[in-house]
């Protein structure tokens, strides 16, 4: 192809990152569906991000949200996805996501790369206003979904009410209005008995 | 839960599009994979909008363009995929459409739901430089997994020289630089034989 060495390692990175559709995670579609992988979870996220914006406790910069959502599960080509609830791997998940942030975005022209790096980094540190949104749509998708499928991930996994609580709180920081919304499905799905008191 | 009624409205087309996941396309993902289903290439779409932006033929608001590629295949949730080689399906494809995207967009909000109407409109009508570029990614995001996979999606329906360079002329308006490789691509496979003379 006519490509010159800046273009062929843009492509080489895109190429690369067709294999986060094949990393799947433990949400399940809607109507009892088949486990969603992190390229849907990402597109998802983006999308809801605009759709509910209004809902931001400060104003963002819906561009940056939408790239951070898009962008902000690249590391699991390497890394692999790691449950909410899994203690054992939350302990190591930073290294091997640091890892792998190295060598994905050092695939594209040096700028490119520390520009997405970068964009990763401020989700990852959670100190911004659309880091803040971006965390809580990463929160409220998984959500929708699960409450949609009456709680069959809670129950596969046999999630207890703190645990729910402690992850779920994050959304505050971004959206108290969603953390209502959530708190109201939260209780619901613990009155089922979906989630463990 | 504790939604109001603009709120739930947000919701229920939340939900509602994730069915878009069950959408499948004739690409298949890179290393011979699966079939890709409407949300993958949509995500694939954006994060390449922003990756190669600065091959945009003019400036573009990367933010609306990358809005454009997360939305474009909603209607495709009641229209279903129409390969772009499949001339019967074509015939009918605008109007199947346009009565998906008043239903789906009929569930938000009415101001909510016009806005992302207008986006695909101008996204459909292609004459503004986002909608360009978000057209050459949605060649070019295709173009590449089949190339990456020797040109089996071409080889599996037959497809001629003619209707490819015939689709693929629209990434022009979007990015001559991005057209030029894809002019490389495809000489390159005609000469392997995977697409007819």
């Amino acid at each position: 192809m006519d490509a010159d060495d800046r273009l062929s390692k843009q492509i080489d990175f895109i190429l690369e990152l067709d294999k986060e559709k094949n990393i799947f995670r433990q949400t399940h579609l809607s109507g009892q569906g088949r486990n969603e992988n992190d390229a849907e979870h990402a597109w998802h996220m983006a999308v809801m991000a605009y759709v509910l914006r209004e809902y931001a406790n400060e104003p963002v910069d819906i561009g940056r949200v939408m790239l951070m959502c898009l962008l902000h599960d690249v590391v699991e080509i390497d890394a692999g996805d790691t449950y909410a609830y899994d203690a054992a791997g939350l302990a190591t998940q930073q290294a091997r996501e640091a890892a792998a942030k190295e060598r994905i975005y050092g695939l594209l022209p040096e700028d490119l790369g520390a520009e997405l790096a970068a964009v990763f980094d401020e989700f990852e540190a959670d100190e911004t206003a659309e880091a803040h949104f971006a965390h809580a749509m990463d929160n409220f998708q998984p959500l929708l979904l699960n409450h949609s499928n009456n709680g069959g991930d809670w129950r596969a996994h046999g999630v207890t009410a703190a645990q729910v609580y402690g992850r779920q709180e994050r959304t505050k920081a971004g959206s108290q209005r969603l953390y209502d919304v959530t708190c109201g499905i939260l209780r619901e799905n613990i009155e089922k008995g979906n989630i463990k008191p």
